[in-house]
């Protein structure tokens, strides 16, 4: 195998570079290197990761995401609704109601359809895990960390942990514009009390429903958007008497707005954009 | 139009998108644009700008290089490998030695085909102008700027300014590693010494036929590699009585190495590797 077919596809400027492995067939002990290789921005195609459209046994389409580090990760919200969109648009389903396979369990997706096109896509989260055994957070046990205060070096914070499959930190600040993300981003993401490392968000609230939101993920540093973050930042506005359940939050991203919405049987539900930006050849 | 065919490639890192203006017709006004939008690795497909390979009347092909912040360049050693290798492999030229046309004129290349594949393209860059007036420089005028004194602020650096259809500056250092790229280079390429601006170049000096060599490229900041800077950097290294004329001169680049050599005729010959990523189709 010299090359393959590949779509680049983005949500709110987080990018991946998508293949179809109905189609392709790339190998087990290659996608690591591969995903490194495809997101170099110098000698690759350039992205925060690649994310591969499996086959699955539970579902019509399986996601799986590797970060520009070749990490794998669990599951990523701008990921999903672009798959949703290429499985979609490319005939992997028909209906525009479907379930997606994640390492962090099954997802529903809904695709809205405008001439044949899907452009906003609402995906079902799931369910926030909140205790610091599910995050993982170190000293595990069933206790939430809500507006908890933590030390990291000189600088006392106060977060709150949310899982949506994925570990996030959120912290309130009063001006999105002076997130810390690039000093404190990488310390706290590797930081001891995360055993499997930590995606670190800043959220600046506007009003129950409006919040500006900045993100560091793990294994990738700063993107323009994080979906699951965005889930995550809503959560934990409601956990703390900011926002409501059952209600439109909608989350400022640096690459653009999603709204969120906590519902009352306890899931998380998401609706944004997805985008095509190119599809090709990638010679290896 | 609404998409255009599009072909990724990369000379040491340094990569652009590169359209093939014989049969695609991107409109002139849209092309900055264009340029900033298929530059952005979170929205667009990703590299330092996009390169043009147009009709000429004074050559096969003709490159029109735009930086990833929209501006139009003059001229691009990594960029006119590429372009060599594109026309051969597209049937635009037939023979391996041919011109292309730039902005600072035209330039000869040469391609060594293996199985009908181009992977190295020897360029004649043509004659470095070394006067103050041809840079250009502010007080203009027909001296050279050869290891002179200047101030930055604070700091004073020693440098050797060279044209090669686009402006240089060369800094020696003695270790790479400590090469000023972000603190100086943005502040030395917008000096008003410079009504142009000027590619910032930091070079350490191995051996005769060996320098090390990191750059702050004008309208794109670090990139990989800089084809006209490793000729500015040789030229300078000539002109300081390091180098000799008629000699093979390794050029380590963050990307990768080139093999540069001025000779006696004046014209100053570069070779080394292009590569391409990717293609397929770009949706605007």
């Amino acid at each position: 195998m010299n090359s393959f077919r590949f779509t680049k596809m983005h949500g709110l400027g987080n990018s991946y570079i998508y293949v179809n492995q109905f189609e392709e067939q790339l190998p087990e002990e290659k996608l690591s290197e591969i995903a490194i290789q495809v997101s170099s921005v110098y000698t690759g195609i350039g992205s925060d990761g690649m994310i591969l459209i499996c086959p699955s046994d539970q579902a019509p389409v399986k996601m799986r995401i590797f970060n520009n580090d070749g990490s794998e990760g669990k599951n990523c919200g701008n990921g999903l609704r672009c798959v949703a969109k290429y499985a979609y648009e490319h005939k992997l389903v028909e209906e525009t109601s479907f379930l997606i396979e994640t390492l962090s369990g099954l997802v529903k997706a809904e695709v809205q359809v405008e001439n044949g096109k899907v452009n906003v896509v609402t995906v079902d989260m799931g369910e926030p895990r909140l205790t610091k055994s599910e995050l993982p957070m170190l000293d595990g046990g069933e206790e939430h960390t809500i507006n908890e205060t933590m030390a990291f070096g000189e600088v006392e914070l106060t977060g709150t942990a949310v899982s949506m499959g994925n570990p996030h930190i959120v912290f309130p600040i009063a001006d999105i514009e002076q997130a810390p993300l690039t000093t404190l981003g990488p310390v706290i993401e590797k930081d001891p009390r995360f055993p499997e490392g930590i995606n670190v968000e800043f959220v600046e609230t506007v009003n129950e429903q409006e919040l500006h939101f900045r993100v560091w993920e793990r294994g990738s540093g700063i993107t323009q958007a994080c979906g699951t973050g965005a889930c995550a930042a809503a959560v934990a506005s409601v956990l703390n008497g900011v926002s409501k359940r059952n209600q439109d939050i909608t989350v400022h991203l640096a690459g653009g707005d999603l709204v969120i919405n906590w519902k009352d049987n306890g899931h998380v539900m998401m609706t944004g954009p997805a985008e095509t930006v190119c599809e090709g050849v990638y010679f290896l």
